[in-house]
């Protein structure tokens, strides 16, 4: 188990250090593609403590970009915590003191758990282009895999957020039995031919880069970086709402002057360059997410994210009907979306909602005011947060009262 | 004067065959930027007869990948007419058995203006990098030295969509007794964070192809082909709604089947590929998009045309008070949005209407239910087009009363 220690560095309400294990699987993985993954690594963390009936348990699920790291710092320096610090620690909406949560990198990720920038075992090389395409069904099975690996039967809840929301969604199909709940937040029943069309921009832009080398990149000692960074400058717009730009880079930040060139709005400096440099803050910004992400990120795990997003669709063993995938379903269900959510917006989540009610599921759904876009999901706001903690913390009742 | 000949083989309600005229200007024109051009041309077409008093003249402004061919055809085998030849024609919302059309391509195009892809008769090499960012003011500048030129002294009106929306806003403010009518379409009264975001994308697409040569290209007889392709796809996704695309490509295109990776929706073929080829027609549309633009536009003009976007703001003159920069317009105003379009929302175009009142102008402000987006402006949307049509015919009458 990982291991969690306070440090007076740290907030109180935060897990403190975490230590990632890895677990290693040898029995072969068949996935959706046909194909076999024959072993693979997940690397894991937990934060809070399992019971000895193992009925407190949670797991949360990451999206494009996540990784297992969700909560806590990895060594004293940090000056970020995990990406859902905000949720996740002692008194928190997923509370520590009440559940002990278990958060995975997922397969072909880039950080820890094996992916294109694993060495393929079978060539000593790095698998790259040949790691095979992953769908949110395939994640779901390797963390049924995980699960059974630490002793645990049932979920107390599977709780994600976008590309996370979906592998809940798919948990209540794939394996009824082994949830109580489905927490799934900022999510859609499948994406929208827009949705896709961003991101095969961004899948084109990585792919074009010359530094891609067909995707043998690490062979050649080098990486994507525009292609990565333009993927990422795309994929931000999206997260943002056109209201939260307009908050955040809609300022004016010098006078306005009744002649010349110095005018106004958002610039970054007080005369624009009339040439193709950085005129708004919004373009630094932009520029800025893009490069530090391409430094940090496998452009090959970004192509893979993508399609496990495209091919996402749980209704298409049952003609289309969605409600017909859920009628195994036990659990209960919470949906939450956001207003401003243009990605996946509210619009979505209650087409999920509809079809779980057809299929006599109990849903709680709450749509938030919030003007952060998709973003939303991860950041601390007030009503969502608060919603979500009284859910969890009347699940936790819930088990006591069960087990009493 | 343009050539226009009817020929069998044309719709009846075509202005026919048009041969664009060349307009060459040797007095310098001082820029925005402060830089100056010397000497320039402008490709011009005109449709319809000019009356005697030169009082039925309408200019037409293109937007960002426009040009000055805007109705007919150029030969006997053209297949595609100019781009608003919906709207230009005996008959048509541009009336051209009422109206002498004028229609030129813009400073800095790439279409016979001279732009990036000209010769600078200085160095004796492409222009490339060399050109001097332009602004619609610019623009409109150029417009009236043509319009001159031409022998007419006021505009029956001045419309355009868009990027050419912004112009005749802009006519409205420059010079207010050189025009009758302000048609503005899909506009807004400066570009939001998000808009700038997505143009600063396509140039960064565009400036990180390794063709693109700091601009300089065309000497190594290349172009940035993946960038302007990127670019174009990004812009593409900008241009549609999220409903026009699933009206287009959410179709499914094959029968669902229980089990097996023959799965649904909008696929182009009837198996996925679990790999990055393509998979959802979204994705071959936008390829073949990208691909045919770039092939026939000219990169630097592409980021002049974005870089024209991001600067307008006609109210930087006036402490950001766009009523005010309105103040001695004397014209009247049509402004036109669509319901679905979110590059250039409603919400956008009713703020200039609020503006427009609050300088105590007449404005005619029409919101149209459509699916199409952005692009909408361009289409033949029955609601959209009587409107357009009925106010040009009450602007005709209203000449022809003012003339008896």
């Amino acid at each position: 188990m990982t291991l969690t220690t306070m440090s007076d560095s740290f907030p109180t309400d935060s897990v403190g250090l975490v230590k990632p294990q890895v677990h290693h699987f040898d029995e072969p993985l068949t996935l959706r593609s046909g194909k076999v993954l024959p072993a693979y690594d997940l690397v894991v963390e937990t934060y809070g403590t399992l019971n000895e009936e193992k009925t407190n348990a949670v797991l949360v699920c990451h999206a494009l970009s996540g990784d297992h790291h969700a909560a806590g710092y990895h060594n004293l320096d940090d000056k970020k915590p995990g990406w859902w610090d905000n949720c996740i620690g002692p008194g928190k909406a997923i509370d520590t003191n009440l559940y002990h949560v278990v958060s995975l990198n997922n397969l072909g990720g880039c950080a820890g758990s094996t992916g294109p920038a694993s060495i393929n075992p079978e060539t000593g090389k790095y698998y790259g282009p040949d790691f095979p395409v992953i769908t949110v069904r395939d994640w779901v099975n390797s963390q049924a895999k995980l699960m059974d690996r630490l002793g645990i039967h049932k979920w107390a809840a599977v709780i994600g957020g976008s590309l996370g929301g979906m592998q809940v969604l798919r948990w209540a199909i794939s394996y009824p039995e082994r949830l109580g709940h489905a927490i799934s937040i900022a999510v859609a029943p499948k994406l929208s031919a827009q949705n896709i069309a961003f991101n095969e921009v961004a899948r084109h832009s990585i792919i074009s880069d010359p530094n891609f080398h067909n995707g043998r990149y690490l062979e050649y000692d080098t990486y994507p970086k525009q292609g990565l960074m333009l993927a990422r400058m795309v994929g931000h717009i999206t997260y943002l709402s056109d209201s939260a730009m307009r908050a955040k880079f809609g300022k004016t930040v010098m006078d306005f002057q009744t002649a010349g060139d110095n005018f106004g709005r958002d610039l970054r400096t007080g005369k624009l360059s009339f040439g193709f440099n950085v005129d708004f803050q919004v373009e630094s910004y932009l520029h800025y997410q893009g490069e530090r992400f391409s430094e940090n990120f496998d452009a090959n795990t970004y192509l893979l994210m993508t399609k496990a997003l495209d091919y996402f669709d749980p209704s298409v063993d049952f003609e289309g009907d969605l409600s017909r995938a859920f009628a195994n379903s036990s659990c209960k269900f919470m949906l939450v979306s956001f207003s401003t959510d243009w990605r996946f917006p509210p619009e979505r989540s209650r087409e999920i909602v509809r079809d779980l009610l057809r299929a006599g599921k109990e849903v709680t759904y709450l749509e938030i005011e919030a003007d952060q876009g998709h973003d939303a999901f991860l950041l601390p706001i007030p009503r969502y947060v608060k919603a979500f903690s009284k859910y969890l913390q009347r699940v936790h009742e819930e088990l006591v009262n069960h087990a009493s």
